[in-house]
C-alpha cells in the first residue's frame, strides 16, 4: 500500500530532500507540494536535482485537498506550523520538522522564541521526534516533532550516558561544526558563497541558541535535574554535515562501552571502535549517525563525538524515519542509502 | 533472483561507487572486493561511508573464487585488465570500468596508451559501453568496455547531431569542466586540498588527452569519415561532476530538437527546454546526464552543454546500467536514485 | 606626496579590494568611504578583514567634501555613476570600476544596458581603462572607465592577435571559468554557499552578456571591421579569478611568439613557456595575469588561456594601476603584491 | 640596508609564504632558497605565484654560501634543524619554524617527538618564537624557535590570563579547527581534495598532539605549577585558518579586560569589543590575529576564541617579525599586508 503525502514548504532544503528520499521510497507517494512564494512553479524549476521525478506543481498550502492526504511534512519556517497544524482534518498524520512543537512547557517555548504558543494544547500532544528515544510514542502519536539538527546529534552522543549516570551533569561542554545548509535557502548576505568559502566562524555563542531549549528539556528529564550544557555551533565551508565534538567528565571506556551497547541494535547508529573519531564525509546524504569515544590524557575526562547529516538524520531523514513508524513501515524504509562519497 | 558480484580494485572512487549503488540495488549482492594494496583489509576502514553494509573482506583478485561470480566490475587502472579478463572463466560476465577495451583497433590502442594490447581478441569482442547507443550489443556481450566520463559527457551532447548531419564534423569544439574526484585516489601533488580549492587549470590540452581516441573511433564510425574534435578538459574546485561546453556549427533549434527526439524515452538522458542550459550540481550523485542547447547570437552557430556526474553516470553508474542489461534486469534497476544537493 | 583618495561603493567587493590594496600604498591615504545603506557604520563592521586600518567612517556619497579629494574611485553598481560624474567638481580625477563609461557610443550603450546614456558627453571623453593598450591616454585622463572583468581577461589574450592579423577574426570561441566574487555582495538565491559549492554552470550564454558591447568596440577598432566573438562565462566554485580558455585559428608558436613579444616588458603580465597552461591560483589576489599558448593536434588550431584575478586585475587593480598613472606616480605603486597561495 | 636572506625549505607552504611576504619587504633580500629534492628547479615551477620575482634557482643546502647570508630561515620538516644550525657559522642569524627548538627540556622533546635531541646545547639557547611575549629575548637572540601554528594560536587566547590568575587551570579545553594548509604539501591520501572538502574530522585527539609539549612547557612556567590543558584540533574544508575556540572557568568580563589591555599596544593582535567572536576569513593571508570573548548564560564561564591565519602569524609572519627584531628592523616591516577577502 503507498501512503499519499504532502510536503509544506517544498521550496527550502529540508523539503527538496524530502522530496529526494520519498523518491525511492517503496511506500510513500507524493501527492501534495506546497511552497507559498513559489506556488505555481514546478518543482523541477526550483530544483533541477528533482527533474527526473512525476511531482505535483506546488501550491499555497490552501490549495491542497488534506482529505486525500495519510500523513503530512511540514517543513515551514519556525512559528507557522501553530495555527495551521491545529486547522487540519485530524485524519492526516504530521510530522513537523520546525521547532514549533519541539517544547512541552508554554514557559520554554516562549522564552526560546519569543512570542507565546498558540496551540498549547498541540504541544502537549506533540511527541519529540528523536527516533530512538521515543520508538513507541512515535508509532502512536498523529503529531511528531522533529528535533533540531543540532539537538539531535548531541543527544545521540550523550542521553545514554547522561541515562547510565557516567559523567558529570554540570561540565559538558559540546562544541559544533556546521555545514552551511543549517542555514536554509534563505537570502542572507552571510551565506553567500565568496563570503562562507574560506571562513570559520561561531554564532548564537554563550547560551544564545534555540536548540539550548530541547538540551534543557531533554537532559534535564532523564537526570531529573536541572542539566545546563554549554554548546556552541560554528559555521565551517561545507554544504552537509555536523560534527559534534563533546567534552564531558567521565571514564572513557566506560562512556565506550555504554554507547556500543545501547546503539549495538539501532540500523542508523554505529559507535566506532574505541578510541576512532567520526567525520561528517563518512554520513553525508545519509540517515546514519557515527559516533565516537575518545579517552583524554587527563584522567576521568573523555570526548564524545557525534556525525551526522544535518538535512536527512538531523532532519528530513529523521522525519521519514518517524513516519515510516508512524504508518506502520518498516522504519527503515527508503532510508538505506548509502552516503556520498567524495 | 540475486546475482552474485564481484568488484576488483573497490578501494578506488570507481569501486566504492559501484559498492554504493549495489548496496540498495534489488538484485545484486557483493560476493567479493578486491583491492590488492589493500587487501586483508575492510572496506570499512578504507571508506568508513559504507559501515553500515555487510561487505566481504578486501582480498587480493587471486583470492577470489569466480566460479560463484556471475558478473564481475573491473574498475582497475588502466592497463591491468587485459590479461586478467582473459583469464577469466568464460561463464562470468565483466564489465570494465577502465580504458583496455574501449578501442576496438589495436593501433590506435597503442597509440594512446603507449603499448601493444595484449589480448586483442578481446579487444574485438568488447562492446563499447555507452548503454544509450549500444544497447542491444551490450544485452548479449560477455564483456563491456565502459567509457571514458569525459567521453560519455561529449557522445551524448553530440552523437545524436553527427548522425543526423547537423553540425559541421570539422568544427567542434568541446571545453569541460571535471571534478577532481577524475583524477582518482591516488597520490599527486596537484591533488591535493590546498592545490585545488582556489584554482582553475586545463590540462591534457591541445588533443593530447587520451579519451580523443574515443571520440575519433566513435565519432568517425558514425559520420563515415574521419572526425577530429578538439577537447580541452580543465579541473575545478569540486569532487564531482563533468560539464561539456560544446561549441558546433548548425542550425540551434533544429539542435535542439533532434537531442528532445533522440532521448524522449531514455530514463536517464533529460534534454532541457531551449535556451536552459545544465549544471552540475543537479545531476551530482546520480545516473542522469541533462543537456541544454542554446542559440548564439550569431546565426548557424550553438552551444550543446551537457553536465553529468563523472563517478556515477559517467563510470560507475553506467557500469551497473550496462550489467542490468548482461543479467537481463529492468535497466534501471538500483539507479534511480536522486541527485544529492546541496 | 601623499594623494587623497575617496572611493564611493566601499561596502562592495571591488571597494573593499581598493581598501585592501591602498592599506599598503606608498602614495595614497583614503579620505572618505561612501556606503549609502550602510552610510553610518564603520568599515571594520562590514568587513572585519580591514580592522587593524584607521579608516573614515561609512558616509553617503552627499556627505564627502569633493574638494578635498585628488581621485575617486566609483565602485558603484552599473547607472549610477553618470550623473555622479557629472556633477563632481572637474578637479576630482575619477576612477569608474562600473560600466557607465566602458562604451563609447552612445547607442551601444543603450543596447547592452537598456537605458540611455545620462552623459554622452562624459561618455566621449572617458578613456578606456585597459591600462596596457590605453597607457598614455589614461596618463592624462579625467575621468577613465575600468573595463570588464572578462574583457580584460579575453583582452589581455587576444588583442596583440588582432593587432598583428594572426587569427581568424570570425572564428574566435571564448569559454570563461568565473570566480563567485563576480557576481559581487548583492543577495541573490544562486549565489547561496550551498547552491554555488558543488556547481559549474554557464550564465549570460549565446551573446547575452554585457561584456560583448566591449568586446565588438574594441576587437572592431582594432581589425578596423566588425569583430563578433563567440563568448561564454561559467561560475565556478571559488571566489576569484577568471580562465578564459580562447579557442582561435592561426599558428600557435607566430601566435606565442606574437604575445611574448607584446608583453615582455610590462610588469604585469606574463607569457608562460610554449605549451604550458596559467592556472587561476597562481594570479588570486594579486594584479598579476599569466598567459599561456597550446598549439592543437589540428594544424592551424590554438588555444590561448589567460587567467587573472576578477577582484585585482580585473578591476580594482586595473584601477589603481590606471589611477597611478593618472597621478603621475610609478605605474606598479601598491600593486606588487603577490598572490596568495595556497 | 638590505639584508641577506637564505630560505630552506622553500618548496614547502611555509617557505612559499616566506618568499611572497618578503617579496614586498622593504630591507629584506632574498639570496638563497634550498629544497633538496627539488633542487635545480626554478621557483617559477614550484610556485607559479611566484613567477613574477627574480629569485635564486632552487639549490641544496650543502651549496649555498651561508658567509654570505645574513639570516636564515628554517623552514625543514621536523628534526633536520638541530644537526644543521649546530653547523653554521655563528654569524648567521636562524629563524627555525620547525619544532627542533621550541621545546627546552631535553625530556619533553623526547617524549614529544620519539628521539633525543641532537643539539641540546642550541636547545638550551634557542629562544621560543613567540614573539608579542618574548620579544626582548627575541632581539637579541641568534637562534629564535618559531611556535608551533596552533600554539600560538591558543597562547595568544590564554597567555595573559594564566598571568593573571584569571581562569581555574585544571579547566581549561581548547577546541580548533584548522585549515588544511597546516599538514603540508606532502602527499598523503587523507589530503587529496576529495577527501577533505566535505570533511570535518578530528586528529590527535585526546592529548596526543605534539603542540601539547609547547603548552604545557609555556603554561607550565607562567603558572609556576603543572598546567595541563585538553586540546583537539580538527580538520576543515579550508586551505588557511586557525579558529581556536577555548572555554574556560572565570568571569568573562574581566577575561575581557584582561586582553584587551594586554593588547592594546600591539600592532598585530586585536581584542574585538566584548561578546563578538572572531572568523578565520578576517585574517586570511595576514600577520593579524583577532580575539573575541564571550560569556556563557552559566555564570563563570567564558569562551575565548582566537583567530589567525596558520601560514602567516602561526608561522612565516611570525617568524619575519622575530627576524624583524633579530635584525634591529622595525617588528611590522613587510608585515601590514592587509587580509585577502573574499
Amino acid at each position: 500500500m503507498t501512503h499519499k503525502i504532502a510536503i509544506l514548504g517544498a521550496s527550502g532544503y529540508t523539503g527538496a530532500e524530502l522530496v529526494r528520499i520519498i523518491a525511492t521510497h517503496p511506500a510513500m507517494e507524493i501527492a501534495a507540494l506546497s511552497a507559498d512564494r513559489k506556488a505555481g512553479q514546478e518543482m523541477a524549476s526550483v530544483y533541477p536535482q528533482l527533474r527526473h521525478l512525476k511531482l505535483p506543481t506546488l501550491s499555497t498550502i490552501e490549495q491542497i485537498d488534506f482529505s486525500r492526504i495519510d500523513l503530512c511534512f511540514a517543513a515551514l519556517p519556525h512559528g507557522l506550523s501553530q495555527a495551521l497544524v491545529r486547522d487540519l482534518p485530524a485524519s492526516v498524520k504530521v510530522v513537523d520538522l520546525g521547532a514549533d512543537f519541539r517544547l512541552r512547557d508554554p514557559a520554554a517555548y516562549e522564552k526560546w522564541y519569543g512570542a507565546p504558543h498558540v496551540a498549547t494544547e498541540l504541544q502537549k500532544e506533540a511527541v519529540y521526534g528523536l527516533t530512538e528515544f521515543y520508538r513507541d510514542e512515535i508509532r502512536s502519536a498523529r503529531l511528531v516533532a522533529g528535533t533540531g539538527c543540532n539537538a539531535a546529534t548531541v543527544q545521540f552522543a550523550l542521553r545514554p550516558l547522561i541515562e547510565a549516570g557516567l559523567i558529570d551533569l554540570d561540565e559538558i561542554i559540546c562544541d559544533l561544526k556546521n555545514g552551511i545548509s543549517g542555514a536554509g535557502r534563505s537570502l542572507k548576505e552571510n551565506m553567500l558563497f565568496t563570503e562562507r568559502q574560506t571562513d570559520v566562524l561561531g554564532y548564537s555563542q554563550g547560551g544564545k541558541h534555540r536548540h539550548l531549549g530541547e538540551f534543557d528539556q531533554e537532559f534535564s528529564a532523564i537526570a531529573g535535574r536541572k542539566v545546563e550544557i554549554m554548546f556552541t555551533p560554528h559555521l565551517v565551508p561545507m554544504s552537509r554535515g555536523i560534527l559534534a565534538s563533546c567534552y564531558v567528565r567521565g571514564e572513557a571506556e566506560a562512556i565506550h562501552a555504554a554507547l556500543a551497547a545501547r546503539y549495538a541494535a539501532e540500523p542508523f547508529l554505529t559507535v566506532l571502535p574505541f578510541g576512532q573519531a567520526p567525520g561528517t564525509g563518512a554520513v553525508a546524504g545519509s540517515n546514519f549517525c557515527h559516533i565516537g569515544v575518545i579517552g583524554d590524557r587527563k584522567p576521568g575526562r573523555a570526548l564524545v563525538v557525534a556525525a551526522l547529516d544535518n538535512l536527512n538524520k538531523g532532519s528530513s531523514g529523521q522525519a521519514v524515519q518517524n513516519a515510516n513508524l508512524m504508518l506502520g513501515l518498516d522504519e527503515t524504509a527508503g532510508l538505506m542509502l548509502a552516503p556520498v562519497f567524495p
